[in-house]
């Protein structure tokens, strides 16, 4: 099954943001196909904004939360990973869990997830102009490196964002029916 | 989301085992309701036989492969969870992702989620009069330690080890809706 | 450098059991030779009388606090290791870290610990008849299963048991020299 | 005991940069006083060389190799940390070990390990100039996020770089001593 992992800020969102996330899982519902999962870090800010949506339009979800907030309330559609690893550690099994990685905006958590997807060799998908600290990390596209493990591309859309994520996905699919 | 983690022999099971793992999975889907997952720790030995068996009757299926084989072949339909950790690591985030255990019969590694299901407060479901190592853990039924974290239980059939496990899913599924 | 794990109670000893601790330590410092490191998960409990017993006698310390406990008050000559993983996760890499295992007795989270480390194949020595819940684990001596990873001892002198040790370490000493 | 972390490459150093960090293992080794740790992330690589550098000034030197690598040959003077994860999880794990981290460029893992420094609240110490990809990191000083976690700093000389490390870890000597 395919995993879509979401990078977001575990704080309430910035004006605008919050509608941006929304919009962005109601063109994954549409264009994904049913056959995927969305992957987050957690139940709270922007993070909660996005799984509440995901599973009001039928998607599957599954939360990595740091072991210091495992005992959380989280919804009971979602399927809570406990990894037994602080806020770091988790980063990096949600991004290995993930196939690619769609950063909505974030802090410097959002920017480790990026740089471990990049090492992981997952394509990651970044909405700019969010006014956060992910911004600056154009400096960076399309390559962290010079070993090209994977492409980190800038949206200004989450439409475009969205619609872009659903193609890749759908790729992976036939790619790994071997 | 209700997981239910199982422990089984991660090499080619003796005979007889195979075939009551393949009956536990029908019980389990019979009598536990449709809304729950098994985790297991990878897709090889008996695990394999239960996950077979589990997707062909339509249960939901999670795996925890350690980092040494997480590029493995997975059904389509697993949901596979990358932590990024060894054989023992990855044994800790399954056991800690689920809600209850059940062991069918196992060597070390089987011991070793036993314990720390144990010591996460996890009810775990043994089954006994296997011939394996698994067997001997019954000088420590019903609690390992004087703390009591958690009930260790033994059966000798398969259908009366499923029955119960789904009895305690149901009720926690019930304590959860608060 | 070698290491020599010791798994011990993360609560207060009972009676009689810190003496032994300690004694065994001197023994430690007497006979292995300078050149180790004692590792323990903590600085609480029979941990911390065998971890202050080390540092009076100048061996050096290692210690692998779980992540919730991370911020507790170490001894400046302790090397605090921070995994990041919350006490089982931390228990992985003390034993995999550990050249050989001692077990001085204690409950649910040292059995784990003995068992992790028979599962990386590190011999493993525990003081018996302590009363406590360690000491059933003789029916599985002198191996858990029948892979024989790893050599499981009793010894109900700590005296005896330490001597014991030292002999093994010395020879992994030579045994690296490659 | 302090812990100084460094993140280097895993690969052979280009020209000049191995000569630089030799330089600056000696500014460590005379600014620093006795009492402190060098954590490094494996063997190999740029990583070698500061290891070799360090050994032979009688400098303490702890290693965190990933899983994958925990098997290879490790000089008889280092401490091997064996976490049971892979490169992303043994990073994280460095980085929380250490009380400041020096980068002396890098590529993507390297900024990994300065985003999760950061996260963690520890002073990073970067050496520009390198031609590698860390030098971009540069749009992130002197805060890599508006929480203000912990200082980014770069320096264009190894010398001024490891004699500042040394001023905040003997600060540090100080504030712990409580």
């Amino acid at each position: 099954m395919r995993v879509i992992g979401i990078a977001a800020l575990g704080t309430e969102a910035p004006e605008g943001l919050a509608a941006k996330a929304r919009r962005m899982v109601n063109v994954l519902a549409e264009k994904c196909g049913g056959d995927f999962v969305l992957a987050l870090g957690g139940y709270w800010g922007l993070m909660r904004v996005i799984v509440d949506e995901a599973i009001r339009r039928g998607i599957k979800v599954m939360l990595f939360p740091p072991i210091e907030r495992e005992s959380d309330y989280f919804p009971e559609e979602a399927l809570v990973v406990k990894t037994g690893m602080g806020y770091r550690g988790r980063s990096v099994a949600l991004v290995k869990t993930a196939d690619i990685l769609i950063a909505v905006g974030g802090e410097a958590g959002t920017i480790m997830e990026i740089v471990t997807a990049y090492l992981e060799g997952k394509p990651i998908f970044v909405l700019g102009g969010t006014g956060l600290s992910t911004d600056k990390m154009r400096v960076y596209e399309p390559h962290i490196d010079s070993r090209r493990f994977a492409e980190l591309r800038f949206f200004e859309s989450v439409e475009e964002l969205a619609s872009s994520v659903c193609s890749v996905v759908s790729t992976m699919k036939h790619r790994e029916s071997f």
